[in-house]
Order: C-alpha cells, then structure tokens, then sequence
C-alpha cells in the first residue's frame, strides 16, 4: 500500500506499474510545487473527469476481514480509472450487454488467465455463477447424485458441516470425520479414514475460514469411479494446486480473488449433464458450460473484478509467488503468537494451520474487547472472531500486505508489554 | 449527459449536485486557462489520488442495451469517487465485511429508499438476492406449492413461458393465456381470462424485455386464497405500483436500479416459511427473510449499486417524475415509429406498448444491418433485435437520457429520408 502513497494517478502518468488507463492518451501531468498540480491535454476538446478524490494510503485501513476482504490496491485503482468508461467503449463494465463483445472478452481473459494461473486440464470446465458456495451445497448433489446414492463428508470446520447437511436433502451423505468434538482445530489421518466403498464423491473443506484449519495435501478417494471435491472459497488461488486430483472444485470469489457475488466452479466436463429433474435450472451445470456461463445474466462487475485480479496475480509471477508471499506473512503471525509464552494462542493443530485465516484469543481473555478496540484505532480492522468461536481473527488473503502483518505483529507486541 | 460535459469533479466542487464527495474536504479546483487546471490543498500530507481519467460526456455513448443497461451518470461518477475509499472508511464497499456497520448501513438504506420509492406495505418484506429472475422461476413453486397444486401462467412473451416451463418441475402450472400465435404483441382481456378455481398464484411477466409488451393495468385472480406474481424485471421502479395487489413481485436489477447479480424479491410475509423440503437452502424465501438477505455473502456492491440509484429516483421526485419522464422518451420513440408512414414498424398492439423496450422492423428489412452500423457511429448502440425477433430494439430503461430518444429520432428520420 505504502508504494502509492503521494502518486497521482492521471493519465498515462501513473506510477503505479499494472495501472495502465486506455482512455486517455493525451493527458499530462505536471508537479509544479508541492501541492499544486498542473494538468495539460495537447487537443482542446477533452474534459478530464477527476471523479476520483480519495486520499493516499494513510486513509486506507489494513482490512483484515474474512470477506468480503481486501482487494489489491492497484486492482481497486484500476476499476475506479475505468468505472465511468471502460476502454474508451463509452460505457461502464456494469452497463455493458452480456452478449457484446466487450463484455465477451473480459469473461473469456478471465477464464483463460485462471485457467494458467491454476494450469487446470483442457477437459475440465470453468464456470462463472452465482449464489456462493452454499448454493453449491445443493448443486452438487443434484448434479452428480440419485437420490439413494452414497457419498461423504470430512467436516473439519463449519463450513464443511453445512455442506453435508444441505447435501442431507438430496442424497445419502455420511460424515466419515468429524473434528467437532475437538473444536474444529484439526485434519484427519487420510490412512485412517473409513470411507464408503460405493461413495459418489468425498467432499472437504480445503479451508474452514472460521477455525483457521486448512488441508495441505488431500486424500485419495477409495471409490475408483468416485471423485474428490473441494470447497476452496478461502483459498482459491492462494497457491498452486493439483486440479487433476479434484472432480469439482469451487469457491467463492470474495476472499481472495474479487467482490462477493461471483461463484466459481471447476468441473471435469464428463461429470456434467446429470442433473436430477427437480434442479432448478439455475444450479443445473449443464446449462452453464452449454452456454459458457451466460444463459442468464451474470453477475458481469464482479466476474470483471476476478479478472484484474487473475491479471494481477499472473504480474506477481503466478500461483508459487503468491504462496511464498502468503507463507511469510502466516508465519510472520504464527511465530508471533507461539513466541507470546501463551499470552497469544493459537488452537489449530501446527501442521494444519491456515495460511489465510489466523484465529487466536487471549490468556486474558478479558482483554480481547481492548485489543480489537485499540487495534482499530491504529487503523487494522475487522479482527473480531467469528461469534461462534469468539477471540480474535486476522484474515491475511493475498491482498494482504506483508506490512499489515508487520504492523499487526508490532502492535501484538506492544500490547503484550503493556498488559503481560 | 450533456449537463456534466466539460465538468470537473474533484473534491468539493463538484458540478453535478448529487455527487457529494466526503473523503475530501480540503481540496479546491481551480480553472486558470483552457485546458489547465490548478488543483491545491489546504494541507500538505494529503496526496490525491485521481484514478480516475475517463473522458467528458462526449465520449460516453448512447447505451440502447436491455440489460445489462445504462445506469445514471451521476450515480456511476459517484461510485467511481467512492470505490477506493467509502466515506473515509479506508476501504472499497467491495472489501466491507457484509457484517459490519458500514455495510449494514448501507443495505439498510438501499431497502428504506426502494420502500419509500414504491410505497411498500410494512407486511411486505423486501429481499435482496442473486441468481436473477431464473432462479426466481423455481423458488416461486418450491416456496409456495406443493407438488400437484394448480398455478396460472398468462404468457405474454418469452420470460413469462421460461418462468412457466421451470415450474413445471415442481407443481401444476397451467398457460390460461399464450400470445405465442400472435408472435407476442398483446395482453389479454382480463374478463375473459378462464382462471383455475383453486390455483395458488397467477403469474405475469409485467414487461416482457423481448418483445416489448407491458401490463398496464393487473388482472385480479379469481381464488380469494391466490395471489398475484409479477416478474418486474425490465419495468421495476420505472413507474408507481400498487404493491399491495401482488403476493409477489420480482425483478433482476440490471435494466432499471442496478448492475446484474442483484435479484430484488417483494413478499408478503405471511407467504414465507413454506418452502419444500427439497429446496435448495439458497432458494428459501425463509431463511433470507429471517436473515435480513445476509445468510450468506450478498452482492454487495450491487446492492450499493441499487440504493445509489434508489436515492437518484428519489431526488428526481419518485416513481411519479420518473413516470413522465419515461412516457415523454416513450411516446417520442413510438410516434417516430408510427408516423413513419409504415418505413418503421412496431409489431406491438399501441395500448400494452412498452415504455421500456421499443422493438420495430424496417419495413425494407435488408436496411436493417445498415441502420444498426449507422446508429453505432453515431454512438447509439446496442440496437440491434433480440436474436429470437430480429429487427431493432431501443431499450430506454430510466437511465436513458430524452436526449438519447430525440438523438435517436433524428437519426431515424434522416434515415428514412435517405432511404425511403
């Protein structure tokens, strides 16, 4: 954030790098002396439109929200350059046909940039729906079940519990692993696992947002014909991962990757094309590849939104990079909470601990309500825990800078010397 | 558009009287000379950020699109000052947690203002959802039928038989009007209509986008327990409605109050908490009603989005003025059409013409392809007919300016006079 601190951001002036405005070429930007700014356009008819007046990054906050969370800096400048007229189309992205070709060509960079960013094979597809992961709760069932069929859950948070019961109405799903009894703070064996032989498909939570428990490698499903499938919606595109070992993969688009709103889903294409006739059509995935992701109106802002985002974390040199960056600033965090002597803690088993979600509480807990409250004012926020767990939760998705998690650290530690 | 031409709209001084920008109070705009500006802060740690460079009225276009369609310009130069920064908050509406007293503020706003635009009855609830008007057409039956309840269809146009079809999946839908032999041009007599004693609902599309055909007036249904159900979709907020004839009324956000993603449901209460046991929890009218629309993640710039447009019909008067407004663009266009001496056509019966969606013909129909190109480098795009009907379509939803139809009119009757 600090890097864009007193940049102006006109024209082809900018000094952000990936901010690369269109619409204008023929405006400059001068500094004549501090505070002043002269602006010249070479033809006489252009009015330069500087709706944008928000203030450098001092302003913003270090938003550590589960999501809706952070979006890249330059991402959000880029959308705001090109809000009022995309591209010199004359017309913002929110009001652009579906079916034009401007709109065609932002949803197909899109896929084809998440496509290399998560090197998904030439026979899965993507899809850019709706409704969020709980509405692939049940599309899941009603599309790769009858109503008898067998298939399990891991629950290792309460996510993954929700997927199973909704899946409860449409087919015959078994729990084969439970953490609740131990407060959701761990992953199974995979050696140990009693899966159902005739399973449709083994279904996990790749990260539970909430415990902060997250898979790093995934189990191999016991039914030769069954699949495995991933709700990743918090940590889609956090780092590298296999998408061959998965059926379906899906997620929604709000904590790493764009605004909420946008659901996407990763599907081997042979698994498509038996859904159950009471699916509504809209949770039909057929219906979606057939008419790649535009047989109703799509939620076009948003998917646009993930596309500057895929563009964006292709110039950060892709998935490896990103994980690199991710895992300095987890353990950045991790380290500061293991080496507080319990003032700090963390519950989730080491080995398991997320890269995205980081929840922690107090010795004391009594002081967790003055933690939060002074952490606001030092401009880091939304460190509450979820209510169903309590404590404090720092959400570090990738457009988290490393300095939000230096200067949350800084602060864990003040506060520690002024409260141990 | 023309009033915003040549503006500046930095800080405070903004020339558009509904942008009011709050996250800078110290920033003043000075015009020296042509084409200069001299922009000064009171202070000197404040660097403004001027993302935004898009280029005057004169390079927007006229968007004729049917949705996604044009939105207000005040409204998209307001969201673009906003997107970085909300009202000082340090943080994009785009990154807000959906939780949190920002948004809350602002979906709480955005649902006020829309009840005060159509004067929504307290027993009425409102909902904001996603999937547009197609998940709708499941969520109606599985919500409010049981399987062999008998349900009443009046089909004027293509939305009206989709929504008919999907609830055959899960109820007794009966089609007791089709305009489908007279290529959807009318609405039926209400006197005549054979209504089935017992049928739960009667379901109208109030305008059908396609072929431009509009309810004026709502037919009563015959069951004293029916209620009535209208998809507003692409009339929504375009005129005054008396929400109290309706169980229900719909509508995807993207033609009149919004960007797509937005699903904008209108319950009366007692209607809730009957969903099937097989509907997708998604699909539950229930659970979003008890939820206040934040089970899960909404779309929440877009229901920003919404209430932005929502507080622009209320300063231009209410449904009332926007009614007038649509009614002097409507009657331009449709009188243009009609004195044409038969070179353009409109299929549609003159008193269920809509105000929205004006579909014509060329009477020379291989002028049509060269009318569409001509238009497009005048800047009126977007004009060319529904792939199912062909010929033209001028989608002039509220956002499009009396000056967008009087452009359009001239160029219509220079093309006559050039062609006939």
């Amino acid at each position: 954030m600090a890097a864009s601190t007193n940049s102006f951001l006109i024209g082809n002036q900018t000094q952000i790098p990936s901010l690369k405005p269109k619409s204008i070429s023929q405006s400059f930007i001068h500094f004549t002396k501090p505070n002043t700014i002269n602006l010249t356009t070479r033809t006489t008819s252009i009015s330069i439109r500087c709706a944008s007046t928000t203030v450098g990054s001092e302003q913003r906050v270090f938003n550590f929200a589960a999501g809706p969370a952070a979006l890249p800096e330059n991402v959000l400048l880029k959308a705001q350059s090109d809000l009022y007229n995309w591209r010199g189309s004359g017309m913002s992205v929110m009001e652009m046909s579906h079916r034009g070709k401007e709109f065609l060509s932002i949803i197909q960079k899109a896929e084809s940039d998440l496509r290399q960013l998560l090197e998904i094979p030439s026979e899965y597809s993507v899809l850019f729906l709706q409704g969020g992961a709980t509405t692939q709760f049940a599309a899941l069932p009603l599309n790769l079940c009858k109503s008898d069929d067998s298939v399990d859950y891991i629950v290792t948070g309460s996510w993954g519990d929700k997927a199973f019961k909704e899946a409860k109405k449409y087919c015959n799903p078994k729990v084969i692993w439970s953490g609740k009894s131990e407060k959701y703070t761990k992953v199974p064996s995979f050696d140990g696992l009693e899966q159902t032989s005739h399973a449709k498909y083994l279904h996990i939570c790749a990260n539970e947002t909430i415990h902060g428990v997250e898979f790093k490698d995934y189990p191999v499903v016991k039914n030769p014909d069954g699949i495995l499938i991933a709700d990743m919606s918090s940590n889609f595109c956090s780092k590298p991962v296999d998408v061959s070992k998965f059926g379906v993969i899906y997620a929604g688009a709000q904590k790493n990757v764009g605004p909420s709103g946008v659901t996407i889903v990763i599907i081997r294409k042979d698994l498509i094309g038996n859904a159950r006739d009471i699916t509504p059509v809209m949770l039909d995935y057929k219906i979606h590849d057939e008419n790649s992701s535009l047989y109703n109106t799509p939620p076009c802002f948003g998917i646009y939104m993930c596309g500057l985002v895929f563009d964006d974390l292709l110039e950060q040199g892709g998935l490896k990079e990103v994980e690199k960056k991710n895992q300095r600033k987890a353990m950045l965090l991790y380290n500061a909470i293991d080496e507080s002597r319990g003032f700090f803690r963390c519950p989730v088993e080491k080995s398991v601990r997320s890269l995205m979600n980081v929840p922690f509480t107090l010795e004391k807990s009594e002081l967790e309500a003055e933690f939060i409250k002074e952490a606001a004012k030092e401009k880091m926020v939304q460190l509450k825990g979820h209510r169903s767990v309590g404590g404090m939760r720092a959400s570090i998705y990738n457009a988290m800078p490393l300095a939000g998690v230096e200067k949350l650290v800084a602060f864990m530690k003040d506060f520690q010397a002024r409260h141990a």
